[in-house]
């Protein structure tokens, strides 16, 4: 049964669905372009808790909680999760899901997570591992401020090419039931580094990892962007977007018509003064969980690419004065009558 | 085509091999119990590096390349590699891997992710997604005490019931080209959480995790510990064994007389100051690629239960007063003549 399909590229025979999704999301998310498509906004950015990380693993709890309500499946019928967070030591996931009771894949793909995450649970319900499973991911903007950068108390400046983090988790049911979404495929990314040490320009630190994984969706699968309705990366940005239509019209492939990005998408870039964009694991999965598979459902896209795009830096890497490389995982939904 | 088994397992139909695997190490465990088996020994901490987080990315590019010339494979014909490391947002798996252009799923799983990574990995070469994939697993002693505890320069004093972790990195490439050792199931592990608070005694935290996965695998495949030759957990140390063996005791197990763990194995408690034993990714990595993988294929063990464990906290999850959960994956091995 040979379902490796190219170098990086899995075509699966018995396509998983997406049976549902499911988002939370902080006061400006909520505020923002796609508001009203959440399924929770929280005025509220604690979420009635004493941290910042117990804020992120209270998204996170919600999520699923939410997931598992609107799709009727009881916990006991999840068989897998496959999670992760920004948070060293992803204690916002296992914090957040430990009460589920539910086998857990922790995973650590920076803001690529939710591809990384989609890719494992469709690879996993297709083999016949599982009947169905929970992919998540999530970041909380004051939790990764405290992880990556200042203190919020100290008020900081952020350069117009620094993204602001979502906060949110986003949460799909993948299983072998019926839906309106299927996931066809999946390309799994390589770490690519272009040598950029700019931790407030994350757009250009992950763009070149997002035109590799794209490219090589298209050589693995003998497709161009023809192919696709919509393709939609996590988090480049504004910054980002502009270097990722550049490198692949380098590569001959003009995408720039039917190309958009996560990070653009949730926040109003003129009244919200979120500089590039948004960013974070809950970006690509929030969006995800809301306008893209509203608009997969209603066929107004027949076939999309998902591109969720990591940033893989820490602290320490930064301090030590090393490079930001990137990563980017694609995952291949189409409309399903 | 239904591979699921119980609730947590999967068995595999067409048993993956562990092709080869590849260990290397500090100059410490080389001077262990185990030393004259590992690939490497280096007795330089740093391994020529510049900082701890680089000598641990030193240790995963060595253990892969070690590996790739061991079994004769080119990296172009590895798909995947499954990866992982303790260190906040991987660092030490990022900056040690990319620079083989092999497409990269990233895990945290603590101590336990060469579990994770190994039943991913065994998942991906079953289902026919991939011929052959790498999956490991690294800890540095430095870098982990910098990430965890207290900068090595204070000197600070350790009680008896805190572990060493491993400086070490293991990989096994796995794959379907035969040898003597099959990977033939997998039980995937939940959180488990008994409340323990105390960061120097991992053993404590995780040894009810591994309790819930062994307990769990014999439930899902209808056996009991007769069924195997070893059980074999991850880094439990003297402390996590005792309680480990007398939760299974509750429950009608008695694993006792078959039964070690790789952070007891490892370091001589006499002679090497290691109180309760190593720990650390690496620790399971590495001693499954010496001592588990050498007495499965002389046959002196047919089937063996690898239960890499890990303690499940951050300096921030810590110090904001949270427990310690554990989580722990198991992986069946068995020699194949």
């Amino acid at each position: 049964m040979e379902q490796s399909k190219g170098q990086q590229s899995i075509l699966f025979q018995e396509p998983p669905y997406v049976i549902d999704g499911a988002s939370v999301v902080g006061d400006k998310e909520g505020k923002g372009p796609l508001g009203k498509m959440f399924d929770r906004v929280s005025e509220d950015p604690m979420f009635g808790m004493n941290t910042w990380e117990e804020a992120e693993s209270c998204l996170q709890k919600e999520a699923v909680e939410i997931l598992l309500g609107k799709s009727g499946v009881s916990k006991v019928d999840v068989k897998y999760m496959f999670a992760g967070d920004l948070l060293g030591q992803l204690i916002a996931t296992s914090f957040g899901l430990m009460q589920f009771d539910i086998p857990l894949f922790g995973l650590y793909g920076a803001c690529s997570t939710m591809g990384e995450a989609m890719a494992l649970g469709a690879m996993t319900v297709n083999a016949g591992y599982a009947k169905q499973v929970i992919s998540l991911a999530s970041s909380h903007f004051a939790s990764a401020e405290k992880q990556f950068r200042f203190p919020l108390e100290y008020g900081s400046q952020r350069p117009l090419s620094a993204s602001w983090t979502v906060t949110g988790c986003g949460a799909v049911l993948i299983g072998k039931t019926k839906s309106n979404v299927r996931i066809i495929g999946t390309t799994t990314g390589k770490i690519v580094d272009f040598g950029v040490k700019d931790s407030m320009n994350m757009g250009a630190c992950m763009a070149p990892a997002a035109s590799s994984v794209i490219y090589q969706n298209f050589m693995d699968f003998g497709i161009d962007e023809s192919y696709y309705d919509m393709i939609i990366t996590g988090d480049l940005g504004y910054v980002g977007r502009t270097i990722l239509i550049d490198l692949l019209k380098e590569k001959g492939y003009d995408i720039s018509g039917k190309y958009t990005d996560c990070g653009i998408e949730i926040f109003d870039q003129n009244s919200q003064d979120t500089h590039a964009g948004g960013s974070g694991c809950g970006c690509s999965a929030v969006t995800l969980c809301s306008y893209i598979l509203d608009n997969i459902k209603k066929k107004k896209w027949q076939r999309v690419l998902f591109v969720p795009t990591g940033a893989l830096l820490s602290t320490v890497s930064f301090n030590e004065g090393k490079s930001v490389p990137g990563i980017a995982h694609a995952v291949m939904l189409e409309h399903c009558n």
